[in-house]
């Protein structure tokens, strides 16, 4: 039981059972749970992969949970298979889709990083890299804040540097996310690509922007610093989609336009 | 003393002091706290503007901070200027600046308002408007997330239909941000418009998706349902400031792209 993993929340939970990325061991549900699409989903996967669903007083649920917000269903799965940058680029490789990573340093809040895997499951992200040792890793609030993200999207603890060189030599491009670089509407994010974040409050450390093949920037009105880590990583993400979705990429555009 | 708004953090009571929107009557810094660009800025501009500076000890600010994070700063100011969506817009009109404002229905978390008004800040936009009874309005933890951005953009407290209406009656174009509507990047953002949001984990009401000119969604991977209402917001704020800053709008370029 101790290498078991606590998820917490129905979508979480749902989401476990649906990408099949690891066992679901155990699911407690609120007894008094109404039915509806999602708790219909929930029971009819559980029923479909052998996984026990008891049925228990919400009290218990309350006692049991480590984030205070588990909409009347917590779970025990096996751990998430661990990758490295390694790994994962193997993985990737074998399915002939481009890599499209994220590198965060030092998130210290774990509703951001939870944020962030949310993000990076809507925006189609293929891993999130955290550093090993300093700030925060997977946990069931994370995993919570994730809203699934956490089950989709592998999320990778290993020193940035040695992620990045692993990065640069796969043929990755790098781009750092950070003040004073390129508008991000201009810089091109289509094809194998990591994004680099620094973590809340701390732009890029300098060991990390040098490491860059490119610098890009949100620009921001009335002298703001930065936002929320959060929310410059989606602001990045989904310029990806939109190049990638758009087709043309925008510095061909902006070109065309001005020539 | 009742009607004063506690100020906590270094950027918020800055950004006050920048501003100037309100009179800052009194800040308390730890008395331990050295001297540093932001410190030895807002040193000076209390000193310019009359405000009285107190050095007390860190354990005094951790007893009054209601957010828990003061970064040694606290201070009190009078309430900022109430305005309407009908006062905001005279305002503008006579600024000569195109309405760009943002309508969040019910948001629950004071996390998600203060980093929605940070976004806004960097973004430009000019107003905020969040209903008057349900949901968060401005408070020392708004305040302190928004980073300074509740100095700079205006938090308007109305009922959202009397909103929209006055917003409609002057011209101005009402897009709302949920699930089933039109890639964002492929609706006109720019001049005055307003951006409506649902409130956390449930899209918008059908009053108000039925009051709106168009409806824009970001397109979603994994079948994920919804991102975070803060991250949301600013992918469309920001959407708004690459259509504005990269001049050619994206409609027509995708027409031409095609034709």
């Amino acid at each position: 039981m101790s290498e078991r993993e606590q998820l917490e929340g129905r979508n979480v939970v749902i989401e476990a059972l649906r990408r099949k990325r690891r066992k679901v061991r155990e699911i407690m549900m609120d007894e008094r749970a109404r039915p509806g699409s999602k708790v219909d989903e929930l029971v009819e996967l559980a029923a479909q992969q052998g996984v026990p669903v008891k049925k228990v007083p919400r009290e218990m649920l309350d006692r049991r949970s480590e984030t205070g917000v588990h909409n009347g269903v917590l779970a025990w799965a096996d751990a998430l298979e661990a990758h490295t940058t390694h790994s994962l680029l193997d993985t990737l490789a074998r399915e002939g889709v481009d890599p499209f990573l994220v590198l965060v340093d030092e998130v210290q809040y774990e509703h951001n990083l939870g944020a962030i895997l949310r993000s990076a499951m809507g925006a189609g992200v293929n891993g999130v890299i955290v550093p090993v040792r300093r700030g925060k890793g997977m946990s069931p609030v994370v995993s919570r804040v994730a809203m699934g993200g956490a089950e989709v999207v592998p999320l990778v603890r290993e020193g940035l540097s040695s992620s990045l060189a692993t990065l640069r030599r796969a043929g990755v491009r790098v781009v750092g996310c950070d003040m004073d670089g390129d508008p991000l509407w201009s810089v091109p994010l289509t094809g194998p690509i990591a994004l680099v974040l620094g973590g809340e409050d701390k732009g890029l450390s300098s060991t990390l922007r040098d490491r860059c093949d490119q610098v890009a920037s949100v620009p921001l009105e009335w002298g703001l610093d930065s936002l929320n880590v959060s929310v410059t990583a989606a602001l990045f993400m989904f310029e990806r989609q939109r190049q990638v979705l758009q087709g043309a990429p925008p510095w061909t555009r902006q070109q065309a336009g001005r020539g």
